[in-house]
C-alpha cells in the first residue's frame, strides 16, 4: 500500500470480504452427512468446490476445472441477500431470480469494479449453464445434496416430502454436466426408494 | 461408468467425498464476523479459498492462485483427525505433527491412489512453506481470524488470553506470503489495541 488507489482497492476488497461472511448464516434444506443439523451455504460451496476437484474426470473432456471451482465457491454470494430456495418449490424458485440479481447488484459492487465484472461472470456464467464448465458445476451442486440425503436414510427429503420422480427430475441437471454422475445418482435414488427413504 | 475398475474408482471417490464431510463439524477458536458463535473449518476453507481470488494481486507476481484455491481447499482435511490446534499453544502445535500426518495417511488413501498423491501434495506444499503458492495460502489462513477478530472487538483474543505480542508474531508469515497484507495486517492489531480490543 503505497498509494491512496491502492489503499481504495484494499479497502473495497476488504469490505467485500467483510460482507461475504455472511453466508454462513444462510442454512439450506438438506443437512450434514450425520444429520446433525442443517448446512449453511458457506461449508457447501466449500463442499462442492472440493468435489469438482475429486470428481474432475466426470466432466466432459476438456473441462477448466479451475474455473469450475471459482464458479463453485461465488455460486451462493447472492443468497446472503435473497435467501436459500428450496429447489423443489417452483413458486419461490420463480420468485428467486429477480431477488438473486438484486443481490448480485449490490454484493458484487462492493468490489473494485475490475473485480466486481469478474465475480458477477463467474456468477451470471453458473446460472445460464451454457458452458461445460457451469453444467459441470451446476451438476455438482444438484449431486451434493442427493449424497447427503442418501446418506441419512433420505435426510430431509420425507421432512419436506419429496418424491422420486422429483428428485429424478433434478438428475437431469447432473445427466447434462456428467454423464457418469448422472447413471450414479439415479442410482443412488434407486436405492434409496428400495430402502424405504425416498417415496415414489 | 462402463467398467468394474471405473466403478471402484467411482466408489473410492464417494468414499472420501462422505468422509470429508466431517470437516464441517471441526470447530475452530475464531468467531464468524458477527460474534454469533464459533466457525467451522468448512466454512473457514471456503473463505480463504475465495479470499485467495479476491486478494490475488497481493500475492508475489506470477504465483499460480489457482493452485492456492486448491491448497486452500484440502489444506484443513487432516483436522477430521487431528482437530483444530490452537496456533497460539505451542505444545499443542508441536504435538499435532505427528497427528496430522497420520490423518493424512488415513484420509488421503481413501481417494484412488493417483489422485491420493496429488491432494496429498497439495497439502504437504502447504505445510512446507517453501513455494510462494504455499506461503500465500499460509498467509491468508493467517489473516482471515485477524480479520474476523478485529470485526467483532478483539472476538476470542480476549477470551484465550492472546497479546498483540502474539498475534503480531503471526503476522510474520503474512508478511512473508504478501507484503501488502502484512502491512496491513499490523494495522489492524495497532487499531484493536488503541480501542482496548487486543493487550500489548
Amino acid at each position: 500500500m503505497t498509494t491512496t488507489q491502492e489503499e481504495d482497492r484494499l479497502n473495497a476488497q476488504i469490505a467485500f470480504a467483510v460482507e461475504i461472511d455472511k453466508l454462513k448464516r444462510v442454512i439450506r434444506r438438506n443437512s450434514l452427512m450425520d444429520g446433525s443439523r442443517r448446512e449453511n451455504d458457506a461449508e457447501h460451496s466449500w463442499y462442492v468446490g472440493l468435489l469438482a476437484m475429486i470428481l474432475a474426470e466426470h466432466a466432459p473432456q476438456g473441462t477448466d476445472i479451475q474455473r469450475v471451482v471459482a464458479m463453485l465457491l461465488v455460486h451462493d454470494l447472492v443468497e446472503i441477500d435473497a435467501g436459500d430456495t428450496f429447489v423443489y418449490d417452483p413458486v419461490a424458485v420463480a420468485a428467486q431470480i429477480d431477488a438473486e440479481r438484486a443481490a448480485a447488484d449490490r454484493i458484487f459492487a462492493l468490489l473494485p469494479s475490475d473485480q466486481a465484472v469478474l465475480f458477477r461472470e463467474l456468477w451470471e456464467e453458473f446460472e445460464a449453464r451454457e458452458t461445460v464448465e457451469a453444467r459441470f458445476a451446476k451438476a455438482l451442486d444438484r449431486f451434493a445434496p442427493i449424497l447427503a440425503n442418501h446418506h441419512t436414510e433420505g435426510g430431509t427429503w420425507p421432512l419436506f416430502k419429496v418424491t422420486a420422480g422429483q428428485v429424478r427430475e433434478k438428475v437431469k441437471i447432473i445427466e447434462d454436466g456428467s454423464e457418469s454422475l448422472g447413471v450414479y445418482a439415479n442410482e443412488l435414488i434407486d436405492l434409496s426408494v428400495s430402502r424405504g427413504h425416498l417415496s415414489e
